[in-house]
């Protein structure tokens, strides 16, 4: 992401948080005080959300140092150390709970993307996220699908063309959609189309789609679709897969699984910071 | 929340969605293509997000006829039926994720607060949120909470005081960091301490504190801590409370419960919008 | 005030003073040229606003130096000397205006605080401000209002509940409006409820109020409020209190006293910038 | 001003006050109750803002009904009517104290301004504003000026040039200064030129310059300036003038006279908001 | 483009132009002065702008009557009517130029862009265009270039990758290039590469690119490169192409063919707003 | 300009260009790699947009180094360098279209308006601008106006009364539409007027108007204006004005010559960045 955006949007969640000012340090806690923070894992997990929480440090207090002990990808345990911020104690305070916030969101995502994209690596399928991100958050949250060894799907409704059952219907069939797809999308743009069966999977792969996408099939109906495509097209399924069903349709031979829950359903990951001595 | 405020924000978020333009309708959905989108339940739980969910669709074309059939606050069961939206079928399909992400997001936390809620009901004990909010979605998420049949806790570090063991080591001690405070301190800032013990906790209301939480207590400390203190300071029980424990601690006869896997570890509610047939 | 909020604040106000640019310095001073300006009073008061002034050279241009003279909260006479800001001369005669005129403003309403805090204080009674401050400047406002030695009330309706005639009257009265509110309210909430006699006053403090705001009441009867409450709620006097009235009001024993003039009617600090020779 | 700029400004300003809500309403009054506020004078002076009144309350609820009693530059007595507003009364509550700041301000400036162009009326002179606004309101505030009678000076650093003492010695003296702004400056853009003497005043005049301001002139030489350009450019007087002074720098000829405590030194104006009986 | 944000970019143009006010019609128009203004083109063109042209005026005064009498993509001739708005004379005078503008700017590229479409078109080849936009103008100018019957390019760095050569030397190579960015991209991105000679396009399509930009080629070299691809990928040809030279592009067989001054060197279209009696 | 406001635009248009990440960068370039880009001319004519190129950098990633080696106003022949800019080969490539971008289109807007003003020189009569700018880049346009060799004509519609025919109409004549405008200015404003003939000029000159605008005119109707205002009021001439009659103008004596085209129909001057060995 450009840096300028995430910039902006830590602005505005500091705001959200410290508003007009910390009460409780303000009253407490003398401004030249100085102090040192730990973050730390408290659970096992995949770390996610480095660099914003370096950020969020940096934009309270241009002075404070962070000094990064681990980095995004790394596998946590309960104690693994992650960070160390010193420097001025109002800001260690001040900055503590939104670089919580984030970093036990991203490495939730990034956690349970693992969890599943280990199952599904010995078959060379990819898990994906979808659309049904937290509103504000879905490039951090695409990152941490990436961290987690996910891929990402399309960003949003600008960036590729995806043909569900009511665009079909309006054009009259696979074919005429996807037809007046490729004549409207630009030559930079994929072009995926949702099937309901091995017939109109048959159709979307005449038409020239560049992604099939099996909905809710059974993993017989999948395998049987993959045998037909046959690699002319890249195949993805979807439709309320997880840690229990995703190795069937992955052994389906689908490139692609998609999965919401990775940020729709997200479990944070404890992490804490544990502030030392304030002097 | 000032309404204006939510607006901006939908704005933003609709354009991280939407961003340059959807391009799978501009390719085939004629614009004078209308259709009739119904968004109904699919799991069992507590709607909320309805006032949210009627402003993305104004947003994206204010000639949508949004048609509320359930509010905030009501039970849903797999079929329930939530809102019709009706109008321009590309407006329709271009509102339709940040809609539902958010129905989907607020309705799970309400539903997972009714259920804590409902357990501490027999006590006369509120379950309250934390500062382990989204970033970007504390206000609409602590409204989720009261939805579900919670409370808040603070707003954020501006409009109260909480003093921790840190802070109280600076002072030197419970009673001083609390004089210090009641100084500092507008008449109109309440004022919660956290204690560890019930000899602090004594000390704490000696202070004069209006709240003082206990930290991870076990119950039978608590119950000490309420007696003692007798309705002369609200109570709060902090730390790790879930389904399985929650009783206990309300048992104890505390006033209050925060639980901040309500708002960080959030479970979607599945909620769905079934578009009609586009003409 | 979380620095980052104040910092839009300034650029948009700089914006507004420079615009597409200075035209006087383009025209006249080559941008090489560098000078030395002194801040210093011309009149008696109360310093406030230093770091604003100091930002808003900084944002200007960062290589200016920024040398502070004097601190926040500082008695200032005529000739006292507040700051020397060095460097680039069209920068810092494109800071000069915004920087004074906040210095001013701040400095007036500290200085106007101080005047009304030194008389109640042999009472032990509190000056605070109220939600009469100018658009957009309600946070630094209220940071001149405990510069000059007072007190703040509320920070909008968001953090505190006021309950008025109004609310009472839909209510059904004062036990039945503090009894929703005490409902409704976050534990973390303070409740003050306006009343205008005795007997209302009762009322309020067996409702359980935390603060009981004595609207335009006369010395003595505030004394009986006092005299009944006897510290089992704060006591606030309100209404028409300025230089010549605020004494009687503390001696009645209220606890703070709340005047709007502190921010609604300001009378700048003459304070000024003297530009050293430019080379 | 372009209203869409004032629309981003009234919605900031609204988010300061009501945040995250409007705590008491929502605890006592039901969503659907309505009233009906009366908008009144409680002193004597001249009305201004009525236009950004009108729209606090339609920013807050479009449906409210705001009915202008009144117009800005009115003659205000106490219990003049100023407008209505009716409808939801969580609403009316809501835009209330935005409103009042903002009409109270701005007829403060206004009145002010009326006195002091009354008295320069006489002699065919005008009473300016100077760049010593409050941040974030220059615009509205030098509406209030005109509202009252009075006019503006630049707007800003960007519009128009005025040389001072600092400039003219960069330059080398006043007709170096003028020369080298009529070279740089647009044909659009005028030039004033600061002058403390006879002497420097006959220069500006021959170095071309549109506006020769008079700084802390004595009224007797005022007048001698003022024979000696004898209408070739427009006159300022500038520097300390208030009611007590202004008639004899009028009498001396001078075209305009610019007060800076107009706006950084406003007594607000005593307005009110009696709510109606809430039903 | 999701439609906020046009209209915030509308907002933000607005005041670039009109500021605190337009000072002529404040002067000259009394506010109830009334007109009707008509667009109409003054040469021969594309239309393109309708949509931004209407909300421009109905954001200075949502009053006003915008009648289209033509539309996006029309062929205009000298004295072709384009629109007719009327209502409020001030409001119609500060929405005239910004509408111009606009419509201008946007029909030029659709004139240019329709003048070399038309010339691939006997080819069937696309013209597209590049990111040499103009800033903060992307959108609005790849939806010209559509409506003169050009197509996009990608949107920006984040929808598609481009290889460029230093990007393949870093690489080590065509095909290294390509599978380092097919194990990085999401299955729903194209992966474009620049070429130069037929082996690199060889090379480029064994490496599986969805499309071969064959940069700066000879027409001889062209036809080679297409005719060894051979429609196993999209064929794009870029460098110095315009209404010369795009025939023998074209006639060379390539699909599409990119051109920067579609975009970066735009001629106005001459329209023209004649404002009709002001009453 | 005020440098904030540019920055902020900067950020915007990195974003527009930026937004989610640079997909060929991230998949090909590893973070550490660095390179040294070198900027240089590749057509004739005049530089401008150094300070806004060197920002687009410093914005990507203040580590880069960028170095100057020509500076706006100079002139380019093919080959010139202008910068080079060295660092994170990722942070290079990121900048490099939006300083590209500026950099052709502002160096364009100078090297028409050097033309032109070289033609105009001669004669001691000034080129200037209009309000046809692009929406959005007014001021920058307006520097390079000023960068080739011309000058400005007004900002907007708030820093200058331009009075035309409807004008006029209403007013119900010259003098009249004169003495309003008079009566409602800042004396700090000017006042122009456009007239159609001698007669017309006439009236403007005893109206007394700052500034005539001769709309149309043939070369001789000029003359006999010039010479009948005999510099009592600047002329400006307006209107379908170019390379090819400008001397006519010029030579009638006009003071100002307003030409659109300056920044409505630029030609982008050809400037490159040759990205050097990634390393």
């Amino acid at each position: 992401m450009y840096s300028g955006t995430l910039d902006k949007q830590l602005e505005e969640w500091l705001a959200e948080d410290i508003g007009s000012g910390d009460l409780t340090s303000e009253a407490l806690l003398p401004p030249e005080a100085v102090t040192c923070g730990i973050i730390h894992a408290k659970d096992t997990g995949v770390l996610c959300g480095m660099e914003a929480a370096r950020k969020v440090f940096a934009k309270v207090d241009p002075r404070l140092e962070f000094k990064a002990l681990a980095k995004d990808g790394d596998l946590l345990e309960p104690g693994t150390l992650i960070a160390e911020v010193s420097g001025c104690a109002r800001s260690v305070l001040m900055g503590e709970r939104l670089a919580l916030n984030l970093l036990q969101h991203l490495s939730g995502i990034a956690t349970r993307t693992k969890k599943l994209a280990d199952l599904a690596k010995p078959y060379g399928t990819r898990v994906v996220d979808t659309r049904k991100t937290t509103p504000g958050l879905r490039c951090l949250e695409k990152y941490a699908v990436r961290t987690g060894g996910g891929h990402n799907h399309r960003l949003g409704l600008y960036d590729a063309i995806l043909i569900k059952d009511n665009h079909i219907a309006v054009a009259g069939g696979v074919k005429e959609a996807l037809a007046r797809a490729k004549a409207y999308a630009s030559h930079m743009t994929k072009i995926e189309i949702e099937v309901e069966s091995l017939a109109q999977a048959k159709e979307a792969l005449e038409g020239g789609a560049d992604v099939i996408m099996l909905d809710n099939m059974a993993p017989e109906t999948m395998k049987e679709c993959v045998r037909m495509i046959n690699h002319r097209a890249v195949v993805e399924a979807s439709g309320g897969i997880d840690e229990h069903n995703l190795a069937a349709a992955a052994a389906a031979g689908v490139d692609v699984i998609s999965i919401g829950a990775l940020t729709h359903s997200v479990k944070a990951l404890d992490i804490s910071l544990d502030v030392g001595e304030i002097k």
